[in-house]
């Protein structure tokens, strides 16, 4: 007996779900017990149903290629097989989001990479740096549905995570901020697998990709915002213009941003104290010693061509930001590039710090 | 007898030089006749001096393969060989001004796609459909330095060219711009060749690329200038913020742009006006039906994930900008993406239109 | 009134069938004045049918953009719209057989670059440099379906045109060849659209095209094979092992070839005259001046480092094999490396060059 | 104190030093005490002669990147700072040859990573799994310079790596190889930093790497060579054809390979025995237990479509070499495609283990 705690994948087959089952391989807590796919993958061995298709590196996780993959859709086969769930699942929203609470209503709790229910009032998204206590909600949520074990706590967009930890660290210093131009250059695996075209992606930029710059302007009021009674009432501030390109980069998004503080002149922080700032950052995960929060969240470095998707994308396990170029803005204060891993940070390895983030609160006990 | 005005090419073996003889092979008016490169390929025919490194399609045009090329420091051997040069120079930025003010003292005119003379103030900087009368500081450069028939005229960094049309239309309509936020993904041809090593360009940008952010925000501010007394008196407005990537595409710059108007809100124009002017903007070279000049200097396209590098670059012999994606910001008035060749409006066509506007104008009777 | 044959595209918003109706714009013989594709996209106007993925360039042709797609199953449609069909279908192998007989049985000859009647006993698979005098089966074929005007003529795989008309000139040429290891490096774009992930094209290659070495090894028997009675005997050489590999290359298939003639040493020819024969190869669309043919079906070149795909694909209208790097081979006699576009040659181009054939030789009179 | 070996690593700021460096970092048995490179750099803290330009992940290891890089030419500095060095020089092959010679002169044994000493009669080209015994050589090396305890030991082309173990395996089971076409594609890193233009690797493949064919034809000969007497025999089979290309991979070089035993028909191996020879291989790394020995050296893989280079060129530490495909061959008797990781087990890690077995020999006590 691993004495780990038993954990589900849906949507195991694809590129998010993959990464799940790489990210959970030696994790210290979880152990992947139930994968569920869509029906055309149900009833074989995981290895089979990915043949040819195994997307990281070179072999599948010895422990989970011999698993059956169950019929997403058919949310009881997962009773007695985990604890709770991390969902991937690639379909139509509104289905997901009425799978999702299926599972929840079984009382198998679901922490879900999907967009479905990022909008939805008493669900948290969460990133455990930034908003840990909107983990509060759930309780709200538990009750609005009649559910005693299920829950439903969602991650926001990839694309946000690249700049959100350093506004946040700037703001909880004391210098909020106002307005931001942010222009993103993403790699193709956010689109999954196939995803994105070869013949888009050779001697080409995308300079679209639909439905992201709403979320990565939205998202993160939510992130900011504050519990006020049975839900959570977004912040007002900052305010984003967002451009997103999809760029030939096969993991890492990186950010162009302009920021501009809503401080008076004289209040506004120096280069060199939001440097301080952001490099003495910490939050919960670090405090609790979360097994995979990065020890640094944000480095910043210092060479004139950094950071590179392909140098600094793995930086502290794939969970730090990395941030460059800090120097003034002709137009608003400050200007700098920031990049993440959007299928570590951002995807898969993100969702299991938020399932560690809820164990570490008690969210798991009594399953 | 042609009858075609004979040019020589300075760096005529790199890639902005190969460009030039390129998109010269059968022009109209030039006619190359003269080709100078470094003391290394001195000596030698043009297509030895290129072989294994002739980078734009199949052949060498036929009547520039067997031209001898000239040192270019030897610039009196220019004489009696051409008329003029393009000077597409690859050294030192003090050499490069020397040179060139050494084949304008011998009476040939220099018209340059270097930065070296950009800030020299009695040199124009021209984008013909922008300040063709900036033309005008010629007399006074002629005087200053007592030139009979030489004079230099450069051209501004390719990285402006994609948006520097579409800002100037906007002015000229009556909608001054009052700032700007600019992130540009540049094509790997922009650095020359070898130029961007491929390890830096699989899998990978860089979020860097030296001196052009510099370039982006103060050449616009000339260009838009205008003639007080003996120099060139910048404009004072807009004021940029570049942000300058290095993205894996062989041509085409792309630049994502935050706007905002220098007007009242009530006097801002609509999405629905900006397109009437720029669909509409024509200006000197449409009207004076030169050679290189687009009929059409800005494209609105409709696509929501247009314009990309590779499918416009090529739009109208590659020296119209493509605008697409107009659309509100929500911090400043406006944002879109445009697009630009930059090795052929951005460098060696932009060079030949300049070039035409000098002929039409007359400056090169008489030599 | 153009006096233009009218044609149809069937599978018209592919990527074969984009570049088909990109490569007859300016046709001095055919005109596109149908197109039909799938269910989904019938009844719309072929721009609206393309919308965001129009392929080749920035602008679908003036001519076709307006035209009513119809669907493609629907096969009457066709009658009195097109003379005869270009077919790009992309279903399966015995519908698109089923399909194209249905064309061809009511009046409607079908020019096919499709693989599904490669292999019918009666159907002629043409190169017109090489076989085309194939067209005589067409007699044989309609005789056995009882169709009057109908027929089916089709081009073979795109990964054999960058060897087939240089292994075929040297055979003419009195030096027949024995067998051959050949290595394809093969562009995307062969694959049709989405086609290839960009995350196998990033930063990776792939070793496999499912069915193409096959193709490879068996197709070129057949082209080079004779009529007997009333079928095509295949050829019994040369022994082909292929070796089919993806790259991220856009367009342009090159192959690395090892070569070994079916001679005594004393008569094996000396590379000086591989050349010789390579140089001087012309065939019946030369003759005839049919309007796709290349000047030079074969190029050879003596730089190093080429063919390179970026460089050499568009030679000649990209209807031009090119050669490079012949050289003794250790383990055969030579080994060279050729390069053909796979998408000009190899598909859309070589398909319009097969009906200059069948048109030259009367096939569509009287239609 | 440590107790590991300290080292020296000269060329330590190109891509293969640079390589060295960073698996060096946590070795067993060695310590990174002393870096050289080019005068540029001499007098340099590392991490100030390769700001910029670090390739490898975000960090130089922390160990090396405060020491102070000397000039290599000053071989003399390594004296008492470390017992042996890792070559990675990068200059012309004569001055390394002598440079090489010179280090060894002073009693500091060379592992090289350069092939100019390749062919030196009395230099072992090692192979740790293939011919640990050449070491032998090094006796008669060491008497024929009058050498006291230095002496050089190189290693191959990095190009050879993919096939030559499986071949090397197939032999020593009694199945003699005659003859084989290999046609590589190899990536950029092979050719150092800046090495290969951008230019040539978006959109496009090289079919030339200058010499690496001869190398790949020759090399193998020694290796699988014989001491006799003073000097290593080569082997006279197998006899290879080789066909490199250069394409858009950053590590990890791919061959496809045709085979053709040297046994009459009924001998030949079944691709069942092949394979089985193959997974069981084990060698001199494998029974000492080397560090950075792979446990299977040879991997066999069932998806249709590997290996593919990002996939599979990490396999067992980036020292495994990976096989699929394993098939028939229409000309020879079997054909199969194999990858091995170029700057891991083709250049550093290589070296590195070259250096394991020469401690495991005992060549270097009492330096």
């Amino acid at each position: 007996m691993s004495g780990k705690i038993k954990v589900g994948v849906l949507g195991a087959t694809g590129m998010v779900g993959q990464r799940y089952i790489a990210n959970l391989a030696d994790h210290p807590w979880f152990e992947v017990s139930y994968v569920a796919a869509s029906p055309r993958s149900a009833g074989k061995l995981y290895k089979d149903a990915v043949e040819n298709r195994w997307l990281i590196g070179a072999e599948i996780p010895a422990g989970v290629a011999d698993l059956m993959v169950y019929d997403a859709n058919d949310f009881k086969s997962a009773l007695g097989k985990c604890k709770f769930v991390f969902s991937a699942l690639e379909m139509g929203k509104d289905e997901i989001k009425a799978l999702e609470e299926s599972y929840a209503s079984i009382g198998i709790p679901v922490v879900s990479n999907a967009s479905a229910n990022r909008w939805t009032e008493d669900v948290p998204m969460l990133i455990p740096e930034i908003n840990p206590d909107h983990t509060d909600i759930i309780a709200v949520q538990k009750k609005h549905h009649g559910w005693d074990k299920g829950f439903i706590a969602v991650k926001p967009n990839c694309s946000l995570q690249s700049y959100m930890a350093p506004v946040y660290a700037l703001i909880k210093a004391g210098y909020p901020v106002k307005r931001m131009v942010v222009t993103t250059m993403q790699a193709v695996s956010g689109a999954g697998y196939p995803g994105v075209s070869s013949f888009d992606m050779i001697d080409n930029i995308v300079p679209y990709i639909g439905g992201e710059e709403e979320k990565t302007e939205q998202e993160c009021l939510k992130i900011l915002g504050s519990i006020e009674g049975d839900k959570i009432k977004n912040a007002r501030y900052p305010l984003v213009s967002a451009h997103c390109n999809r760029v030939p980069v096969i993991d890492g998004h990186t950010a162009c941003v302009s920021l501009e503080f809503d401080l008076p002149e004289d209040k506004k922080p120096s280069l060199e104290e939001i440097e301080r700032v952001w490099v003495n950052f910490r939050s919960y995960p670090q405090e609790q010693n979360l097994p995979s929060a990065p020890l640094h969240p944000i480095i910043v470095r210092h060479e004139t061509n950094r950071p590179q998707p392909r140098r600094d994308r793995e930086a502290d396990k794939g969970m730090a930001v990395t941030i460059g170029r800090l120097r003034p803005c002709r137009v608003f204060d400050v200007r700098f590039v920031a990049l993440s891993h959007n299928t570590k940070r951002g995807a898969a390895l993100g969702g299991i710090l938020n399932a560690e983030l809820l164990k570490a609160k008690g969210f798991f006990e009594n399953l």
